[in-house]
């Protein structure tokens, strides 16, 4: 049975970006502080094709975050852009190659054709929530959906009850201002299920109970 | 070498209470919520003179929190009674025998006389953070310094750099509004050096880097 997954690095303050957004920096002001411990892992630098980095407790936290995975979802912010109808050159934020390789839907009121990026399929779905899981649950198989983000489509599906696991890498920065995740979610029922500690960040994995 | 601390149960949107707190409803509403785990633990209830209760990963937790804490330091609105001169009349919440044992040090704009109830003596400290902490640490001995709480007093010593160590009860509710605890703090330096998993709660101890 798949589940319906979202896994997001969070400001011991709850944000997960920071604030002033901009194409040039899509973290915000401060954002890269939630994710360094990622960047300088021996994981993720391989999942990138880079060489060094540390191996630690995050290592493995990294590693399983993109297995079992056959489709994404993500907002239309997350894929960048702007909020208007589509400039058909604008390939989104990850360049030639994006690190998602599986079918990404993309939450949009905006029609635009699917755009293919070496193993990765952008698809944009203008209506709803519900049928852009549909087709990602269809491309997915027996594989898990993944909500990549942003903040907008995370707090969506939590609040319509479609979120079954959401893991949090606690991180112990407070940058003050930013974009909060758990605002308008209505009152989910989380339990822990799994907690991972490092030196750095920790790691929390609720299930969302029906 | 004696610690100033401070542990807190916060929800995991950010809350260490809930909104429209009032004399009847000091935690706000839906704040007790971040407490159940405490007060259904067999732990928490025989400090409390009561029996029953459940013994999990939360009870050591517990039992840690007021081990080897020789004073405390309070807020005004943690010990109640309105922003004015005092009642003399008002003991705070804990009815005749407060659960401390030792000196408390409340923060406020009003003196008053020290006030004994049955082991816990408050001393009124109406010259700011820095002397209430100094006269903590003098009642303190070689003991640490606790900050038993609310939000402001915790966000004015962190601020101030002057808090060792922040314990966080990470309880998986979302209250959606009421009172922050990591607002107007800076941009702390914290370590993660300690995390208790319970299946209701993370407990993760956070060291204030200097």
């Amino acid at each position: 049975m798949h589940l319906v997954t979202c896994q997001l690095a969070i400001s011991l303050d709850g944000f997960i970006a920071g604030p002033n957004q901009s194409l040039e920096n899509p973290l915000g002001e401060g954002g890269m502080r939630l994710h360094e411990w990622a960047f300088s892992n021996a994981s993720w630098r391989a999942q990138h094709g880079m060489e060094g980095g540390e191996h630690n407790a995050d290592s493995q936290v990294i590693e399983e975050a993109t297995q079992g995975i056959g489709a994404y979802l993500m907002g239309r912010k997350m894929f960048g852009g702007g909020d208007g109808p589509w400039d058909e050159n604008w390939t989104g934020w990850w360049g030639d190659e994006p690190p998602y390789h599986a079918p990404v839907f993309v939450l949009t009121h905006h029609p635009r054709q699917p755009l293919e990026l070496r193993g990765t399929t952008f698809t944009f779905v203008t209506d709803g929530i519900e049928s852009a899981l549909e087709q990602a649950r269809a491309a997915a198989g027996d594989q898990n959906v993944a909500i990549a983000g942003g903040a907008q489509a995370v707090q969506q599906y939590l609040a319509a009850g479609l979120l079954d696991q959401l893991q949090l890498h606690i991180v112990p920065v407070v940058l003050g201002s930013g974009e909060r995740l758990l605002v308008d979610v209505g009152n989910p029922l989380l339990q822990p299920v799994q907690v991972v500690a490092s030196p750095s960040v920790t790691h929390v994995t609720y299930r969302v109970l029906r």
